[in-house]
């Protein structure tokens, strides 16, 4: 969780959303990727969906099935679906939609990966709000005159 | 509609599943782009993701408002979460969800752009279901020996 929360800080030191996520398998890091939507100027650049996309080019599916993914922050539905689609079944995310929503978005509606995972009638192990106040700080490094989602 | 086709069926013939999806703004086709999972082996390389993923090197976000989306068949929650954060209001899609559920899926558990605009509760003009027969055709040339999702 706090190599999720180290990446997050590197994403916003490059002027990036301060949100990275890590691959586990075996207690052992086999994927890392931060947010780069600022730096590629690409929004679909978050740290999920870039870890995501690299896992066919890495992992066989079997390992896959086994692997965890740590989100600094909750997912959001674009990443949780990536997620869903690579059969990763075990989530764990930092900071809380609830959380997020409150010092970020102001209480803009959002879609829990929870929901996700729901509506495609898929089981998985999804646990949030680990080191919750840790992954808040890295929110201390969010970029100056950038806005969000954009 | 039927450049977005053409897409999809350029897509297969490089292997990959049969999916486009073309960005117009004032009739003018703007952007294209066409499913590439298989050839770039990334599994988040749907259509309308690649698109989006170009709209901020390309685009103003004034004009990206009034631009329209078309997608050979109905967009994903992965890439429908795109398009809501690129801020693209007016989305067409030919082949629907549930033929595509019918037709390829076997009846798997979908959540379309419909819902996932509402839960975000944003406005949007969606229409689907146009010119479907033709949509579907683009599935004749389905690759062989690959299966779906991945």
């Amino acid at each position: 969780m706090r190599r999720a929360f180290d990446l997050a800080v590197s994403a916003a030191v490059k002027g990036n959303h301060p949100f990275g996520a890590v691959l586990v398998n075996n207690d052992e890091v086999i994927l890392t990727a931060e947010n780069a939507v600022n730096s590629a100027n690409d929004q679909t650049r978050h740290a999920e969906l870039s870890l995501v996309a690299e896992v066919r080019r890495t992992l066989p599916p079997k390992i896959l099935a086994e692997c965890a993914i740590y989100a600094s922050t909750a997912p959001c539905p674009m990443c949780a679906y990536a997620i869903w689609e690579a059969d990763i079944k075990r989530i764990v995310y930092g900071v809380t939609y609830e959380t997020f929503a409150r010092l970020v978005t102001r209480g803009a509606p959002y879609i829990t990966i929870e929901e996700v995972f729901k509506l495609l009638k898929t089981p998985a192990e999804i646990t949030g709000g680990v080191l919750e106040e840790e992954g808040v700080r890295a929110y201390n490094h969010w970029p100056k005159r950038t806005s969000f989602p954009s």
